[in-house]
C-alpha cells in the first residue's frame, strides 16, 4: 500500500466537500487499522463525512476497504443458494428466530452472523443465549457442515470479518459520528458482503424506536445500501418496515424466544408472522427460488423441525423450559378506550432497564427479564385490565422501568386509531 | 465543575448546528483538561465547530473557559501602562524586534509573551535566539523587574497561560482543524487575555504566506478576535496587512536581526518602518499615549537605546556579531524588466528548507541560515543580476529550496506595476 498520503491532507479533503479517491479511502483504512491514523485523526474525519457527505462511489470504495480490511467467507461449495437478512433494529426485532429456519425448510441455506445488543435494542445473539446449552461461537467449518446439513445457522460473527469496522464503529459511538448514512451503510454492508451470502434482504426500521427516526433518512439507508450490495454483485433488497410501537408482545431475551417458537407452531402475534412471511418471501426471490410459498412451511411445521435442529446443533435444548423472571408487575389501564399508541423507544428502554439488555458491551443482560405487552395500538381496553407485564431478577429496577415508561401509551375515548402499515415500502435496485 | 453533562451529547449538540450553553463551554474545556473529555471526541467536536460555526456569545464562553483552565498575569503594579502585539504569522515578519523597545521608548509597557515558529512562518524567540547569549525564559517575577525597569519584554510564554490552549492547538494540528475562525481567535485572545495586557494590537496577515488567504476571512478573523478582547475589557484594535509578498528584505533569524537594528538604527526597509510606525501609534493610542510621536524616537535613538537594555538583561551582547551562515549561493534575475511579483509562502517555504524553520516543534533552526532578497515588487531589475540570496549550514539544502522557488516571481517587460497598499484595513471595536 502506498504511504504516499497524508491523513490531515484526506480530512482536510473531505473537511472542504472533494471527494475522496479509491486510493485515498484504501490507505486511510488500511492506514487506522494498522494504527498509523489515530482514532482522533479518524474521528475529526467522521464527523466531517457526516457533516458534508460521501457520494455512492466513494461509500463503495469504503465499503471494499472494509472487506479487504479482513477475511471473505464462501460459500459457493454448498448445494444451495445462500439468503440473509439483515435489520437495522427494533424493539421486539425476534424476526431472525423463526425467518432463518422458515427460509431454510424452503429450500435456501441461511448464514446468519448475528451480534449482541447494545442499548434498547435487543441482540438476536443475547434472545438465543437464553436457551439452555445454545452456543453462539462456530468455527467457520462447522458453520459450514451445518449449513450443509441443516440448511440455517445463526452465530456469531468472528473476529475476522471486517476489523476495522470493528475498531471504527467503538470510535464513532463515543465520537457523536454514529449517525452518518454512508458510515452506517458501509459498516452492515461491509460484514454482509464478506460473509459471503449471494442475495441479501435489508429490514430497514423506522420510527420512535429504530435508529432511523423518519422514512426520508431511512429511504436514504436503504437506497445506499442496496446500491453496496448490487455494486458488490449481491442480489439485494430492502424493507421500510415500522417502528413506532413494538414488534409482536414481547421484548426480552427468553420472552422473545417463546414468541418465536409460537410463530413456528403456527400462532404468534400477526405483525411477527406476517414480517416473517414478507421477508423469508424476498429473500427465497433474492436466491433464485419463486415456487415455494413459506407460509405453507410455516402451517406444515417444516419450518420448526429446522428451528429443532438448528437449535440442537449448536448444543441448545429446544424442549428445555426457557428461563422466568424472579419478579414481575402489572402495568394495568387507566381508562376505557382504543389503544393508539405505545412507544417502541420507551418499552424497549424499559426492558433494557430492567435487564434485557446493556449500557456497555461487557455487561451482562438476564434471560428473563423485558416487557411483556397485553394489547397494541388499535385494541380496545378496558380501565383496570393489565396493559403491560414488566420482567426482572431485580426488583430494584422496576422504578426506573416506570420512568421510562411515563407517557408512553395514549388510550382515546374518541376517533378511531388509524393503524400505520407495517410495510411502508420496498426498495430494489431495478 | 457539575459532572452533568456528556461529551457525545455536546458534540451531537454542535453537529446539529445548536448553541452550545455557557455551562456546557465551560464544562467541555474543564473536562478536556482534566481528560474525562478524550482527544478523539475534542477532535470530532472541533471538526464540527469548524464546518457549523460557533456564535460570538460561544466564542466568548470557550475563550473565558481556555483562560479558566490556567494562571492569569496582573500588571497593575507597573507604573505605566500595557500594549501588546500579536501577529498572525508571516515571512520576514521581524515587527515584534524593532516595536517593543520603540513602543517601551514612548513611555508604554510591552510585555510579549512570544513563541517558536512551525513551518513557513518564523519565530520571534528563534530570532532572538541568534543573539550571542540571549535567553528566551524568565519568572514571571523578572519579567515585571525588566517591564518597569526598561519598559519592554520579549520571553516565552509560560506553560501556566491557557495550558488547555496548548492541548488543543497540537490535537487541531494533527486533526485538520487548525482553519476553524472560533478556534483561532480563542486561542490568541486566550493566552493575550490571561497575560493582562492593558491594550492590544493584531496585526491580522492576509496573502499566500499568511494563515488567511483572502481579506474576507481575515477581516472575520480581526472581527471576533477584536470582539473578543473588547468582551473582556482589552482595548484591541487589528490591522489586515499584505502578506503576498515577505516583509522587509530578509527571511531568517540572525539575517532579520540584522534588519531589525537597522531599522533601530534609523535606517532598514521601507515596509517595515512603515508597518513599525503604525503598530507602535495604534498601541500608544489603545494604552492612552496620543503626545508622543514614536517616529522621532525611532530617528533621534531612543528606542535603539531600549533594545540594547532589553537584549543585555536577557543575558545577550547586543554589539556581538551575529551568526552568519557556512554556504550562501544567489540566484540572479532572467531578464530586464520590473519585478512584479514575488511571494511570500514561497520565500518562506525555501527558508525553512535551509535550516531557518523547523518541520516538528522538536526540531533545531539554524541561526544563520534564510533568505535575502535584493529587490522588491516595483523594483526595476537587469538581466544577470542578483534576485535572492540563500544561506544554509547544510549546502544540501539548497536543491530543495531552489524547487520550492519554482515560479516564485515574476519580471514583467511591459504593464507597470501597481503596488498593494501594505495596510489594507483597520478594524477596531467602535
Amino acid at each position: 500500500m502506498s504511504e504516499n498520503f497524508d491523513a490531515v491532507d484526506i480530512i482536510r479533503a473531505k473537511r472542504d466537500r472533494h471527494e475522496l479517491s479509491g486510493e485515498q479511502i484504501a490507505w486511510t483504512i488500511d492506514a487506522y487499522t494498522r494504527g498509523v491514523i489515530a482514532d482522533e485523526q479518524m474521528a475529526a474525519l467522521a464527523m466531517a463525512i457526516l457533516l458534508n457527505g460521501m457520494d455512492r462511489r466513494e461509500i463503495s470504495d469504503w465499503t471494499a476497504a472494509m472487506i479487504a480490511s479482513g477475511e471473505r467467507m464462501d460459500f459457493s461449495a454448498l448445494s444451495r443458494p445462500t439468503a440473509d437478512k439483515h435489520s437495522t433494529g427494533g424493539v421486539g426485532d425476534k424476526i431472525t428466530l423463526p425467518l432463518a429456519p422458515l427460509v431454510a425448510a424452503c429450500g435456501v441455506a441461511v448464514p446468519q452472523l448475528s451480534g449482541r445488543g447494545l442499548g434498547h435494542t435487543g441482540g438476536t445473539l443475547d434472545k438465543l443465549e437464553a436457551i439452555p446449552g445454545w452456543q453462539a461461537d462456530l468455527s467457520n467449518q462447522d458453520m459450514l457442515t451445518q449449513l450443509e446439513a441443516i440448511g440455517a445457522v445463526i452465530c456469531a460473527a468472528g473476529a475476522g470479518l471486517a476489523p476495522a469496522d470493528k475498531r471504527l464503529y467503538a470510535l464513532r459511538d463515543v465520537t457523536g459520528t454514529v449517525e452518518a448514512i454512508p458510515l452506517i451503510a458501509s459498516s452492515i454492508m461491509s460484514k454482509k458482503i464478506a460473509e459471503g451470502t449471494g442475495a441479501l434482504v435489508l429490514d430497514v426500521k423506522v420510527g420512535s424506536g429504530a435508529f432511523m427516526k423518519d422514512a426520508a433518512q431511512a429511504g436514504e439507508l436503504a437506497r445506499t445500501m442496496v446500491g453496496l450490495g448490487t455494486d458488490a454483485g449481491v442480489r439485494t433488497v430492502a424493507l421500510l418496515t415500522d417502528m413506532s410501537t413494538p414488534l409482536g408482545l414481547t421484548a426480552g431475551n427468553a420472552l422473545e424466544v417463546r414468541e418465536s417458537v409460537e410463530v413456528l407452531a403456527g400462532g404468534g402475534p400477526a405483525d411477527v408472522v406476517e414480517l416473517t412471511v414478507a421477508l423469508a418471501r424476498e429473500m427465497l426471490v433474492a436466491a433464485g427460488v419463486d415456487d415455494v410459498d413459506p407460509a405453507d412451511a410455516l402451517a406444515d411445521g417444516r419450518a420448526m423441525d429446522v428451528w429443532r435442529a438448528m437449535i440442537s446443533a449448536q448444543g441448545g435444548d429446544p424442549e428445555a423450559a426457557l428461563p422466568v423472571a424472579q419478579e414481575t408487575q402489572q402495568i394495568t389501564a387507566g381508562a376505557d378506550g382504543v389503544l393508539t399508541r405505545l412507544d417502541a423507544l420507551q418499552v424497549g428502554v424499559a426492558a433494557w432497564r430492567l435487564g434485557a439488555g446493556r449500557a456497555r458491551k461487557e455487561d451482562l443482560v438476564q434471560a428473563g427479564a423485558g416487557v411483556e405487552l397485553h394489547a397494541k395500538p388499535g385494541d380496545t381496553v378496558t380501565a383496570g385490565q393489565p396493559l403491560l407485564t414488566l420482567h426482572t431478577d431485580t426488583p430494584e429496577r422496576f422504578s426506573r422501568a416506570h420512568e421510562a415508561l411515563d407517557g408512553a401509551w395514549e388510550i382515546s375515548t374518541a376517533g378511531a386509531h388509524v393503524p400505520t402499515p407495517l410495510i411502508m415500502d420496498r426498495v430494489s435496485a431495478d
